[in-house]
């Protein structure tokens, strides 16, 4: 682990007292605000002089015999030999005293002369284009928008206000990328969609020729592939957050705020909700919909199709609501002894057969009643 | 959506009359050959003035009531008050029309100043090379072949004609593209095959000597790998097809016009038939042998060494014939119900067991046909 | 396949005896040490003039008929009439003798005019640096270090000596790179881990603040993304070997010598150990463990908080030791059949059921001892 401390020292941060720190997430001190603060931590490794959250009274007392300075909790907690810093939502204060601590990069404001600009593209203020960019025809780029080293940024390309895209991504002619959004690196925006009719001979190729929309506050993470729209918009919504090698089709639309983690894969035509969560790995069929906060376990699979409601937990290979796939997927381990026991039970009701015949059998009598 | 009309307006197309649109796709016109048609659209966006195809009569008629101006149709259909043409195969007609109303980017044909090619390389006529892609030493361009922006080709490297990089394109030293090849951005053709020998102590490299052949017509998606042979070569054949994110290991081939959906991984040594279908995230352990024209349903798994003859139908993990998959996972979906059951039937038993006992032990009875 | 001894004719190979190349591998010539050979393959092109290596007497006997001039064999093995070289480990000493036939590639060790250097950048001896990479301020670079086209390295990132980062390789901000260490072409190190937290109306980013550090003797497929940690380090330990397009997500650690096959994602702050295999396509939740020396199987999937301990062999979605899941696997195919031998079974007892109560209505008796 890299000693964090000595990261913020190195970057010559000021140490803040608690007092100060709390104004900044507007908590509430408990104990000594005046304690010195001179970085910031997670749980993993909770050094002195440094600050992080806990959740809960358990993981509270147990740092109680560690060096950590100093704690963020949730308004309900306290009782502890260290300052508190009580707040609402103890992760999110974390998360934005991380952003006062390691503050976001900032980028040159300005345009090499090694990028190649066409003279018909339109770049506003404060934009920063680094070396081996490439702006296309009629391309724009909004104010204070960072273009990294070796994008390609294709024809008729808009990109909004502040928006990031990291080294080596690749815009595809006329895909929309709304303001402050963020792509990271090597990720493929509008390429073509996977069409084709097969003939007998071969696979021949439906031309794709509609864009990709992706709206404000998105981010995108390294290595994604969402195609462009074989006719129309393959449209990402406003603050949607995608992870690393994930691959949208064409036509997918998603919906605002929602999150979907690596490695997944949503295939032509899918409508998936606003504020959806997926864990990583998902497969979803083509024409799938999912309904608003809906949340997709990892590794599930949708079939073609398939329609999902809105705010359930699914889960499974086919995905299932979760308690249902969770019994079910229990009671599969159990398939063996399951056999072992349809065996037994054979067994036993021959046995019993026997009996019964034995019973039957008996001098004089006749079976069923009939006698 | 985007406005499909706008679109084509704003590229100035001219419309046309259906029957001039029946000549192009050499169908039959059934109504009105004189409407004029301002653009194509799809099932989705049946706007005015606009073009699309529909397959089955249920379709047709609930499109009756949209402002649609056209209908590609199968030659079987008829009976509609909007100009239908009847062709064979209409989503085939649908991707010619597509392709009239949104020609195919065209290229500059010229070679940036800002590329870096060998002197030793041989660059074809009407040859496109964008900034910043390097051509390396002794590899060959061939005619009317595009090298987009920052696409490296390694040396001996053969690119054929008309064949397509898009941006970011990496190909090893010694790959063979074929012409009318398309890859799309990213992708990553000939790096090392993985394969390791382990010791007690570490992974010993086996050096990856061979390399990748792409024979024409193949298209390549975006962020796809496909890894150079050990010693050989992994060859995808011609017309093939496939998706972004796959990856294809060392000394893999692939058949001619084959199609494989996105994040497929196929491990090495396998050989993979010709018009194969796969679906999306299918995985194939090494050594896997497909035959021709089978078709693999998104998400199944192959154990190594698994032998697939040709024209099946294969889902599952593992994959196993369609129906005895379909018949096998839906019993897998009644697990719970079955343990449920399996204890059911043994109180039942147990019940039996108990009566039989009361039967058996009547005074002055024994059992078994021996009283 | 491409002609092996071709290849090697064309890199004016000169021929060696048998007794040389067992000379370069410590091997032990059984018959006649001076036949020449010109080339070396595999055991599917087993052409004259070349040597290869087989593991069994099986395969030992099939290539008596083939025209293989000499066969790399376990010290166990004889009785040919080719000539052979017993060593202990064959395919170890066939891969050594695959770097002599085809030398690795030798770099310029030259630094490209074409290439963008801060002056604040320290760059080693013998550093090689292609056309259109970019190294940023306070970057390191090792000696004999190769940067290949259009690689990105970030600011204040380390690069160790003779490591290798192929082309389109984007290393960001405070990264540190071992020595000789290879990433193969695409792949992206260091973007930020993949977390947020919700809130009811949006996503709040979680800065991400940590780095990468891969150590020495690493190898890095194509395509493949590795995360920055949220807080500290994402760690790949000396000797790692991962393959193309994988997963590593933010404060993940993997153990020296750990194998990980394509496409397999491994969430956050998994602590992977040592000399661990992964096949293909694993899905890995965050916060497991798995032990040293640990086996699992391609496809495999674990939740989120899973131990496994060391020398295990797992497998299966959810992963399970081997054995365990071979047969609940084998069960689970039996699925259908299970459900209507349930079936059965419930006609049978009810059968049995109808002839006990026969049995039991025998005028004058009365059931259950209670007679």
């Amino acid at each position: 682990m890299t000693s964090i401390w000595h990261d913020c020292y190195t970057r010559g941060l000021m140490s803040k007292t608690v007092q100060e720190l709390a104004a900044l997430i507007k908590g509430r001190v408990i104990g000594d605000g005046q304690v010195l603060i001179s970085g910031i931590t997670n749980l993993e490794s909770p050094g002195p002089g440094l600050i992080t959250f806990v959740q809960d009274e358990k993981t509270l007392k147990r740092l109680e015999s560690s060096p950590i300075a100093c704690l963020i909790v949730p308004s309900s907690l306290e009782g502890s030999s260290k300052p508190l810093i009580q707040v609402p939502q103890p992760k999110l204060a974390w998360a934005k005293l991380l952003e006062y601590f390691f503050p976001a990069a900032s980028y040159s404001q300005t345009i090499s002369e090694k990028a190649v600009i066409s003279p018909s593209a339109k770049i506003g203020r404060r934009v920063t284009i680094e070396p081996f960019a490439v702006i296309s025809d009629l391309a724009e780029i909004g104010d204070e928008a960072v273009i990294r080293s070796r994008v390609f940024v294709g024809s008729n390309v808009r990109i909004g206000q502040k928006s990031i895209l990291h080294p080596g991504v690749t815009i595809y002619e006329n895909c929309q990328i709304g303001n402050a959004v963020v792509i990271h690196a090597g990720s493929v925006i509008g390429a073509d969609g996977f069409g084709y009719v097969a003939t007998p001979e071969a696979q021949e190729k439906i031309p794709q020729v509609g864009n990709v929309v992706i709206e404000d506050q998105a981010e995108i993470g390294a290595l994604t592939t969402i195609d462009r729209a074989t006719i129309g918009s393959t449209r990402i919504s406003k603050g949607v957050k995608i992870d690393n090698q994930v691959q949208i089709a064409h036509n997918v639309s998603i919906g605002p705020h929602t999150v979907i983690s690596a490695q997944t894969g949503i295939s032509g035509s899918c409508k998936i909700g606003a504020h959806v969560t997926m864990g990583g790995k998902v497969g979803v069929g083509d024409h799938v919909e999912i309904g608003d906060w809906t949340m997709v376990g990892a590794g599930s699979g949708f079939p073609s199709g398939k329609k999902v409601p809105a705010k359930q937990v699914v889960f499974g290979e086919p995905a299932r609501p979760y308690q249902e796939a969770r019994r079910q997927i229990a009671a599969q381990l159990r398939s063996a002894e399951m056999l072992d026991e349809i065996q037994r039970l054979k067994e036993q009701i021959a046995e019993l057969e026997k009996k019964i015949d034995a019973c039957l059998t008996v001098p004089g009598r006749r079976p069923g009643g009939r006698s």
